[in-house]
């Protein structure tokens, strides 16, 4: 038998297969209803939610009393179409054998397991049907982020994981090395000689590839980075991970303006792909995870994004009636709340809201003429508050420069960052999206641990 | 101005914009020539190799004194089509303005850098001609991987960074921790508590997806990871990175044979999508990296990959009249010289080598009948050897549960790949190729730092 003979179920149930043509099905076995004259067992073999259902009409010729839920079995047969059923092709089975047994205790029962009890066997829960999709729809959507870039030929950047930077403002972060901790080389003076770890420095797992994008993108024009970041916060939160990945386009020759626009279309598409590529997997988040979602993504598609100044967004907040938990006042940082309350409540649809004092943004962001503020945006979607956010990049030299000399930066570590200024400096910006966040967003999941395959939380890196 | 409105060189030059169309163009200078009564500049924006010839018909007008080469310009005018010329469409130019201005003496000057001085400004060095093509050619043939698996329905999975696995036999591991170097915490044993460690246990940067991508591929049917891997290796060669990307399809229900009909396909695909879809990209490597690479490529498109196990290949090296540096005797690992003899003399064309000696491969392959060899294979090719390698995996579960015993491997932390065998085992086959290593042997660029954009090498981790 042939690799390439072997037929997907997927492919089956979409009617890409004649009737009655013969085919060999392998998969596990989901489940099993054995009577004296027929016998059913359904199987699914991971390329769609859906079981296909094997009709066997001499159950007695089949080793069908070894066949528990988790095996494996090959099956050979022929495609039958039933008029009338929601599903209807089945297989008349003619030949089924074991290829690898499960136990009749098999953990995955039928019955619906919690999501905790599922993140314990995390190499297993990609065979329940949720953790199936889930898988599925992560796929699916990253291929939708290639696909919009590449179409609108923006260049895809690999930007560095161990890294020597130190990431001012943006997170705690891991260290990379391969010294010997029985035996740390000391210089003379006492202190961690790093000149004899491997990089000769010391580094560690980057919290975003945006300074490298940024040099790439005042050579090559537009990129993205789409790869795995770190944040080494002890936070325990459903909505952190230590490894998370991330999405970070950097446009050269573009301002906060025209960056909001390309924001807007590129969320708007994504969530289009979604809703008519993902069509599964959407109407499976929809009916089991959180009814009603797919109106939700539906009604941002359609929506035109709002677009409000931190200092209007303060306003509004202040003059509401609204009852706060965190005080409201020019230059607080907005809180979920906040956030929520803009988008939900007083907007009703997504925003962007941009120009946010300067203080309690990172110290890359271009500074507006008022001094006071950055051409910073969050763009800020009902039901979880602040999805993307971004920044037109002070391209400047001089003023980069006083700006990290006022934060006490290490100018000599960021001697490449502040060159690009030096020579045929642009403006440009760029935004970052946590795919993990967007994933939670489309599907309703709430907790990040069941959109990653294997999540890494303090304490926790198995598999 | 909106972002929308700029016209990128590419499609100016690809004929997508009508001939005297009004047009802001944006990038940099790349030539200037003054004469009294008109000049020309030559600017490129990143989005292709070609320039964009600028007329200046009223040199006077323009701050072209202070336009040094590096600069960065904002152009407003109209095209023009020029009959009878390679690249015949230029633009007249109305207004000029600098955004962003270079000193006279910008380290890019026009001439042949060395690649070497280039790497010690990788910041830069996107803005020359070469690594403008590397990087587009890396971003292209990265769409043409995810296209390829994605029409395949291949699902696309992300493997974990962060480890707590060992990765036997795969080679050194980076350490990934958050302890305080001037004070680690010890046991009572006196030996450092990882149990006070980010993750409560040892952990380092991965060195292959695959063992998680088959936990994956074992729910959802066919995967693959794109994503970096790294090793802690002090080898300072031209082939070998600390940090690199990798591509591990893995596939259930699917053993070796089927595996390597797979790969065939997969490289021939990737190797048709470089000559068509990044024909500028292989038009550049031909003429300035290496002639006769285009040629080379296409054979192997047209080529029927031989296979042959690692027994005859033994053979023919032994009974071949060549004189080789390491001696020929069944049970070595093969060398480059080996490989290359094969494919390049021998079969003269691609092979695939399987079946090789268990002692010299991973413990995870699958063992044959004669207890001898595993169901490994090599995919060498002209020019330089290996380029992949892969094999169907040890499904199973006492015969990979005996093979770890005789590696003295420590089975707990093995727990959950084990487990895999133990419910509804498969056939399933996967293989493995560097990204950076595809890169360099189509496009003839012979050191891997020059194929990503800011290598990690032994002492070596800036920007």
């Amino acid at each position: 038998m042939n690799y390439f003979e072997k037929k997907k179920i997927k492919d089956i149930l979409e009617d890409k297969i004649d009737n009655y043509k013969d085919v060999i099905v392998m998969g596990w076995v989901r489940t099993k209803r054995v009577s004296k004259n027929i016998a059913f067992i359904e199987i699914n073999d991971g390329s769609t939610l859906k079981n296909l259902q094997l009709v066997i009409l001499s159950p007695d010729e089949h080793p069908l009393a070894e066949i528990n839920r988790g095996a494996s079995i090959k099956v050979k047969g022929y495609l039958d179409k039933v008029e009338g059923r929601e599903q209807d092709v089945e297989m008349k089975a003619e030949e089924i054998e074991i290829i690898g047994e499960a136990p009749e205790d098999f953990i995955l029962q039928k019955k619906r397991h919690s999501f905790e009890f599922l993140r314990e066997i995390a190499h297993l829960r990609a065979r329940t049907n949720t953790f199936g999709v889930v898988n599925r729809f992560r796929s699916k959507m990253s291929y939708a982020v290639h696909e919009y870039f590449y179409n609108k030929d923006f260049k895809y950047i690999h930007t560095p994981i161990i890294t020597s930077g130190d990431a001012e403002g943006a997170g705690e972060v891991f260290k990379v090395t391969t010294l010997d901790f029985d035996n740390l080389p000391l210089t003379d003076a006492g202190q961690i000689d790093y000149n004899q770890d491997f990089f000769a420095e010391e580094t560690g797992l980057t919290v975003s590839g945006q300074l490298e994008a940024e040099l790439l993108a005042t050579a090559l024009g537009d990129v993205y980075t789409f790869g795995p970041t770190f944040r080494a916060e002890n936070s325990n939160t459903s909505r952190h991970a230590s490894e998370f990945w991330m999405i970070e386009p950097e446009m050269a020759f573009c301002n906060l303006e025209e960056m909001m626009t390309l924001m807007e279309d590129f969320i708007k598409n994504l969530f289009k792909f979604a809703v008519e590529e993902a069509e599964e997997e959407m109407d499976f988040f929809n009916k089991w995870i959180d009814e009603g979602r797919r109106d939700m993504i539906k009604n941002i598609i359609e929506s035109d994004f709002g677009r409000v100044t931190y200092t209007e967004a303060i306003e509004i907040l202040e003059n509401s009636d609204h009852d706060f938990e965190f005080p409201v006042k020019w230059g607080i940082d907005l809180q979920s709340e906040h956030e929520r309350y803009l988008t939900e409540k007083h907007f009703q649809k997504p925003i962007m809201v941009y120009n946010y004092p300067k203080e309690i943004k990172a110290f890359y962001m271009r500074q507006n003429d008022d001094r006071k503020t950055v051409a910073a945006v969050d763009c800020l979607v009902p039901g979880v508050g602040e999805i993307i956010g971004g920044s037109q990049r002070e391209e400047r030299y001089e003023e980069l420069k006083n700006r990290m000399e006022e934060l006490n930066m290490d100018l000599e570590k960021y001697e490449w960052f502040l060159d690009i200024r030096k020579y045929g400096s642009v403006p440009h910006s760029g935004f970052g999206l946590g795919f993990e966040r967007l994933l939670m967003y489309l599907s309703g999941m709430q907790n990040i641990r069941d959109v990653i395959s294997f999540p890494r939380t303090p304490g926790s890196a198995k598999f």
